[in-house]
């Protein structure tokens, strides 16, 4: 734990965080907890098998089962147009979310929700959900990235043609889009290299596996008008996605946030809520429905499973002169793998003139995936810092020493366009060179890796509104769901700025019939973002409080100043007024002290991270232990440092978990085998040392405070860094991911 | 019904409220309406005696009882010091208030709280609260002005000592304080005047009569952090009395308004709301109470029984010279009656040169009056417009004719004090001078009477936000609860100006934590205060709409502007630029569209309001049947026309009920006899016949779209018209409420 030093006085500690008593006397209310009265319980029947045309539905027996409220099946859902013209980016893809939904004529997935009944028990609704009759006619399945993009590959979808080729495709395939990026003379630069790696790595799908599964309940009046409450990343884009996808108004629903027991990007999009919404209206009553731990593994997003092949050269001296990089990601039933911020990241740590990466989105017979933390970045990293790694070894250069030596800095170019604004990746590799860890004695099959990673961070959509209260105690409110602590570091900004205890601020996450839009908690955005916005609205009110004052002095508004929570004047005529006398006398000033500021700022900066694991590997079983692990990363500046190093130490984990355990395991036909926390195996606390963490500072010029998002970075090291690890343990290059302890010792015995 | 003529597209027009389906439908959740898991229930211990001394109060067994979880008395609350430095007046009295809430050394009426139990079920909780034992030492009670104002009275209050007298009080009394008013030369006006009449008269205390109970939930947390649901006229004011009466801090509350059914000034106080909320805490759970209607009764506040004597003198060409008020209101318990307003207002539609006014605030044994419907204006309206009937009758004018001859207009100087505005007194007299009513015919023991009545109406301390929603609808968000329509009439303003549908606008009721302080929706202000704010919200979204569109089409701001809901070329260089593609884009040219602005206007135009009413009396029962009724009153403008009409109707209904049937009876102990509907008898709709209304604009200069407050105004006239008609019918001068049909046959058999 590093102390950060600041000279403020709330910016940088480490209060208390506002929401943490409800949270841990489970007062707090997270989206199963909510209910009203005379409410419905929906469930979902799902598909049993991964790819089947649906020849008939026949709801008859079900709807006349006693407590049956209300049935609904992909008919009962608009057709939505592709209005995204690319079939797989450029925005959401309505049509195929809605299909996700509620399949239609075909399901594509085990798990895929054919229909959705409610009724006055949880029980009469699983009744009748096993009463419906479907007639399926079973089709040929794709399970894994290399028979769906084989040419004669049976296809999901008839009208999915490949974008971005150089030519235009002449019948449909599983690949959706293909994706490019070049710079530089290739052919020149593997002639500049001495060293050249090339490998080939692959990766599982893996889940988010946040806590809370996915609820709701959704009330629809007679007159149309709905609220939902849910768990979500973000309940005005819930609002925008449920609406759209019901073909209903966004400004007729009302969605109130609840807490969020985990989301990762996982609680981006929708799954459950328009068949709550609409079998709400159905039946006339509310519906509240739950996701098993089940539905949550097969039939929600996890992120890709991937096929990557990497080729990178070097000079003698450690110059990296060229690199390529053929990636294939999974987007599961649909388009819409992160094959995008695959590409950008892969190779955006090092500046390398000559590079050609080229990116495929793939759909096959798997749940539609989802964002997961950096989504697309940690599998890239996984295999990009193996190669690097490997080139140390073969040059003879200090792993971190060779990505000094072509680390990015400010004004390089990114390989995916832009220039690098001010950035703190040099400072998070000089802290671990010179971190004891780095040099600390190993023992035998022990072994140490390093991994470096890189995250855009992102700005949105924002608004926020602080009032002062009539005691002086303010309320600062977002519409950005608290997921990491942002509530604790939005009161620390609003207090640094106008003075006052943290603990005399109140921050609100409000529903959205009570603030103006916000974009989702995502992309490590909201204290960024909201952090502009709530510093820019306490900047507004302390001038309006300094107006005040001027006027209850009667001097010019320029003899005032505000220092350490009071108004001052400049020329000591009158005593200072505190924010709290302000406040109390402020109907008699003009009215309340309240400011809303919109925002949708530029220059979210740019995050890294490297890191250090040590393991231990048992060659007897395979069993491969993390002994010490340390995060660097640059945060800008930590608001609150408990939460950045939070972030650091849960996406460590996080990734940790991907590299050694956690794997969708799929039969043969397609079901996954391990849908529950006893099977799919995330780390917990006991399995793992406690996550060293040194946060670097190098302040982000575009934010007051100088913040950079932290959320996703952490993850993106970890996979390679313990592969490095291993290697340096065993002799073993490990490319296929969970090194679980039958692939380590299958590694060992191919000695 | 009129329908008012505007140039506007929304303001005037008379949509479906918003709120409408919900509360037809049963969906509207009112205060009572709220439960949460594991909630306790909480009652109350209530004093049978009127006055006495507590000697003890023992828990022992109903502490020990099945189910219950805790249990208070006065001595668990906080000694609160009169801060008010005045007795009664000059801001909420926290002492009595706190006292009125949970007795501490003495009670001071039946229904007096002495106690508070929470228990699992709502029975425990009765069950263990009869079985607290308090001794008593029963003292002599005052239950009438006369007996409370007399010399060797009992007092209620060792250390209240009369405020206002000319000379320092020696001994403690019931008189709280001594309001006068003066002006002019009363000799000069009394030898001016050739008619002179003075009359004594007295009402009863009534109560509002809402039909939704007082109810709330509360729960605390092991933080000290709760959150109240109820129903209430101010949810920001709930919490700072509940919290002060407390000793806790209003930023660790949060209040959720609940829809309101009824309030009618009787909700702008607490009663249960620190019982639930201590309870809460003390037993670690939610705690819900709800009174019963003989609790509603017994302990909420009505408003002042009165004694009044009125002296009024007139030229014989009408001119009013000279006047008196001698007044007397019954505070209840506790200091606090509207007799402040009851001064001002008495004489307030005249222009009266000479005049003394004397006003008592007198404590007693009855249950502490809270504020009803223009607080103290419409029993001194009942005596003064009496008095100007004689006079008219006695100098042969037309009671309309006289009051056009006396009438305050722009310019005069109120009794009170400051210069009347630009008013609409006049154009009220005539628009029911020329009404058909006016002239209509009468049949034997039939009559017809006018009177007159004014109110200030109020602006106060307001936050309003307008945010546009991504899909071109609005949600206007308020602190205020609404009570007569206004979440459709600030819809209204918000359409007009933005030039969108208003029913793609939302308006919202926000919660303490979603929106910036707002004083209670009471004195009419929120059409006009709230109104402001929203009008100056959507003004500066559409200044921000067309910047964005300057910013789109590249071109100066000046070059834009706001037409009919879109952005405008002035040059006509580009296609208009609609709310919606401006609200869709907002995230491309700055962030989404959110504006909050606070407000606490002057210039809440002053009310006025003229009324005839027909009645027929039965000279064998003393029936008083309503005939015919017409407000007449100004406006300034009618946002939503029906509730504007509304409040005019439901105004004159709760004055004729005062008029003629509600009263408090109380038995010789001081022990009311009538706490129920049944025989509390409220006019019901089959006792009334439809109320006609005159809607008259004189638009109030300090508004963008000229509103006046109307709720208040409506009650003042009636109880004065309905009298002055049964004197046309009977030719008896009825000087006591009510004109039930005992007290008619009573006058009538005094011929």
């Amino acid at each position: 734990m590093t102390t950060t030093r600041t000279g403020y006085k709330w910016v940088g500690t480490r209060p208390v965080r506002h929401d943490g008593l409800d949270k841990v006397t489970g007062r707090a209310r997270f989206g199963a907890d909510y209910a009203t009265a005379g409410m419905l319980h929906g469930v979902v029947l799902r598909s049993p098998h991964v790819h089947a045309r649906i020849l008939s539905i026949d709801l008859t027996e079900a709807a006349a089962m006693p407590g049956v409220k209300a049935i609904i099946t992909g008919a009962d859902l608009p057709d939505i147009p592709d209005e995204t013209g690319t079939g797989s980016e450029g925005g959401i893809n309505f049509r195929d979310l809605s299909r996700n939904i509620l399949a239609r004529d075909k399901v594509l997935y085990e798990g895929h929700p054919v229909a959705a009944v409610a009724a006055v028990t949880l029980r009469a609704a699983q009744r009748a959900a096993e009463a419906i009759e479907v007639d399926y006619e079973i089709l040929p399945a794709v399970l894994s990235l290399e028979e769906a993009m084989e040419d004669d590959a049976p296809v999901l979808h008839d009208d999915l043609f490949t974008l971005g080729l150089d030519s235009p495709p002449d019948r449909p395939s599983n690949i959706s889009r293909r994706r490019v990026i070049a710079r530089g003379d290739l052919d020149a630069g593997w002639e500049e290299a001495d060293v050249v790696v090339e490998r080939e790595y692959t990766t599982k799908a893996v889940h988010q596996g946040y806590i809370e599964p996915h609820a709701v309940v959704a009330e629809t009046g007679e007159d149309g008008r709905s609220t939902l409450w849910c768990s979500s990343q973000g309940h005005f884009a819930m609002r925008t996605y449920t609406t759209k996808v019901l073909g209903w108004e966004p400004g007729d629903m009302k969605v109130i946030p609840a807490e969020i027991g985990g989301g990762f990007g996982g609680k981006t999009t929708i799954y459950l809520e328009p068949l709550a919404a609409l079998l709400s209206r159905r039946a006339g009553r509310a519906v509240k429905m739950v996701m098993t731990r089940s539905e949550v593994f097969r039939a929600t997003g996890p992120t890709s499973g991937s096929v990557m092949r990497i080729k990178m050269g070097a000079r003698r001296d450690g110059k990296l002169v060229a690199a390529t990089a053929w990636m294939a990601y999974e987007a599961g039933a649909f388009p819409g793998s992160p094959i995008g911020p695959g590409v950008m990241t892969v190779l955006a740590c090092y500046d390398i003139p000559n590079v050609l990466i080229e990116g495929y989105d793939v759909v096959l017979n798997k749940p539609k995936v989802a964002a997961y933390r950096a989504p697309g970045a940690p599998m890239a990293a996984f295999a990009a810092e193996s190669v690097v790694d490997e080139l140390a070894e073969e040059l003879g250069i200090d792993p971190i020493e060779l990505r000094l030596r072509n680390a990015v800095t400010e004004g390089v170019r990114a390989v995916y366009g832009p220039k690098y604004r001010k950035i703190g990746f040099v400072e998070t590799l000089e802290e671990a060179r010179d971190h004891p860890h780095y040099s600390a004695p190993l023992g035998p099959w022990q072994g140490r890796g390093v991994a470096s990673g890189y995250w855009f961070n992102f700005g949105g959509e924002t608004t926020a509104t602080v009032s002062i209260n009539e005691d002086g105690t303010a309320v600062v409110m977002s519409g950005c769901p608290d997921i990491g602590g942002t509530r604790a570091a939005l009161a620390q900004m609003a207090a640094e700025e106008l003075g006052i205890d943290v603990h005399r601020i109140e921050p609100v996450v409000a529903d959205t019939h009570s603030i103006g839009y916000n974009d989702m908690t995502g992309g490590s955005r909201v204290a960024f973002a909201v952090g502009i916005a709530v510093v820019d609205a306490s900047r507004q009110l302390i001038e309006d409080m300094c107006s005040r004052a001027a006027l209850i002095w009667d001097v010019p508004r320029e003899e005032v100043e505000w220092v350490d929570g009071r108004a001052q004047s400049v020329t000591g005529a009158s005593a200072p007024l505190t924010l709290e006398e302000l406040a109390s006398g402020a109907g008699a000033t003009g009215g309340p002290l309240s400011a809303t500021v919109t925002v949708n700022p530029r220059g979210a900066g740019a995050g890294f991270s490297t890191q250090i694991c040590d393991v231990e590997v048992d060659p007897d079983t395979g069993l491969v232990t993390v002994l010490r692990y340390t995060v660097v990363q640059d945060a800008g500046r930590a608001i609150h440092p408990d939460y950045v190093e939070g972030q650091m130490q849960g996406g460590a984990v996080q990734g940790i978990g991907w590299a050694l355990n956690e794997e969708y395991i799929f039969d043969r036909n397609g079901v996954m085998e391990n849908p529950g926390f006893l099977d799919y195996r995330m780390p917990v606390a006991s399995d793992l040392p406690m996550i060293d963490t040194v946060i670097v500072e190098v302040p982000n010029p575009d934010h007051p405070y100088g913040v950079r998002g932290v959320g996703e970075t952490g993850i993106i090291p970890p996979m390679a860094a313990v592969a490095n690890a291993v290697y340096a343990a065993t002799g073993k290059r490990m490319q296929d991911l969970p090194m679980s302890p039958v692939r380590v010792l299958e590694a060992l015995s191919g000695d």
